[in-house]
């Protein structure tokens, strides 16, 4: 996958994408990732990328051309450019797990950082789509672009190994992850809960079923309206509710 | 406001806090970041920070015992420690800009960022919060605590300046921002609406007013629910629903 990223921060990308998973799918020529800065593409003497409100207030407003002449040069002409190309901005679609997957079919995807306080309203007319990593303020569209080549690079065949397999991670089947144990089993009167250490796969397997569940119903209940349930799913929350029952009785 | 992050990625960061508005804030010395790499609190001999999950299964887990060790050196007692101890896990509650708020209220902020297919189910007992940024999977909890980092920090008195005001920032008041625009006024056909350029406060202050309503309206109605909406508000958005009657029929 190409990866093109437009922000006038490119030295805040460097630690990101060259550490773990990342830094190996790069190496793999897996990602091909290539960070623009617009700020040079800025006709103005200066090299200024924002200005004033027109209307007054606070704060400066990135200006539409500097972006538009940065990308035109790299990517040629936007209107038959066959890449997907993201405005992050706090007003877009809430990114997820689904967007995730489908954003990680692209040949390319193009990232436009702003700062968040304000772009000009013209430079959403480049993007095909707006995405918000969540409902907070940030400074800029850099995490969120980091955030979310991370996720989507995670999903495309090679990037993850064997050993780092992505299929029980959380929200891949909409459920909370179950829990984990690993070395040492007794730590300062924790233990780890005998049926990991039983050795029985099947009593493993409809522990951290059961677990999920239970964890997902206590935390993120409305993930299970979302959910495919199979018979066995529902069997599990039966003995949960039983179990909860029990304890508040 | 002090804050530490634990990681074995330390040098994921240094980008990130060193651009910008969080740079500016450890330079005015109101933020303090200390990046603390647990790795070589690592009781093994090879400074193994992971090991295989007990009941089978891919991927690693992260050890309890290094994280530990790794807070007690740090900050001392943890039982009586005064600041937020926050685990970075995509099962914890979701991020937004109300918990971002309170975060900001904090004297001290500790990040655990483990890897987020599987730390030790006995990290959990050390942390005061769980907190996830979105639905989706990440490499790890680094890029979480930056974002979460750069949210906390614009809220805290001093860091931003008085050019960067976070009053009108998106969600500040509940809503999605109006559009912003600056020169030039005219640009590939697009041009920046008359009002703005009208001098007219009273006038430009409704426009926006009424252009935030609509796109929350048009993007995001549920966060209308959420909002104190007054009688100017009401009358704006009834202004609107007939504006779009008018474009369907």
């Amino acid at each position: 996958m190409n990866i093109y990223v437009f922000t006038i921060f490119p030295e805040m990308f460097e630690g990101p994408l060259n550490t773990s998973i990342l830094k190996k799918a790069r190496e793999k020529k897996i990602l091909n990732i290539e960070l623009i800065d617009f700020r040079p593409y800025s006709p103005s003497k200066h090299k200024n990328v924002d200005d004033a409100p027109f209307g007054g207030g606070a704060g400066m407003v990135l200006k539409p051309d500097p972006i538009y002449l940065a990308l035109e040069d790299k990517l040629g002409d936007l209107v038959t450019y066959p890449g997907q190309i993201l405005l992050m901005s706090p007003q877009g679609v809430q990114f997820n797990q689904e967007l995730a997957k489908e954003l990680a079919k692209e040949q390319s995807l193009v990232f436009i950082c702003g700062h968040y306080e304000g772009f000009d309203e013209r430079v959403r007319a480049l993007a095909h789509k707006e995405i918000s990593i969540g409902d907070y303020v940030l400074t800029g569209g850099e995490l969120p672009a980091m955030v979310i080549i991370d996720a989507v690079s995670r999903l495309i065949p090679g990037v993850l190994g064997e050993s780092e397999s992505v299929v029980s991670d959380s929200f891949y089947d909409g459920l909370l992850e179950y829990p984990h144990y690993t070395r040492p089993r007794s730590f300062r009167g924790m233990n780890v809960p005998d049926v990991l250490l039983s050795g029985n796969h099947e009593k493993i397997r409809l522990w951290r079923r059961k677990e999920s569940l239970r964890r997902t119903l206590e935390r993120r209940p409305e993930l299970l309206e979302k959910v495919n349930l199979t018979k066995e799913d529902l069997k599990l929350l039966a003995e949960i509710a039983n179990e909860e029952k029990g304890t508040n009785g």
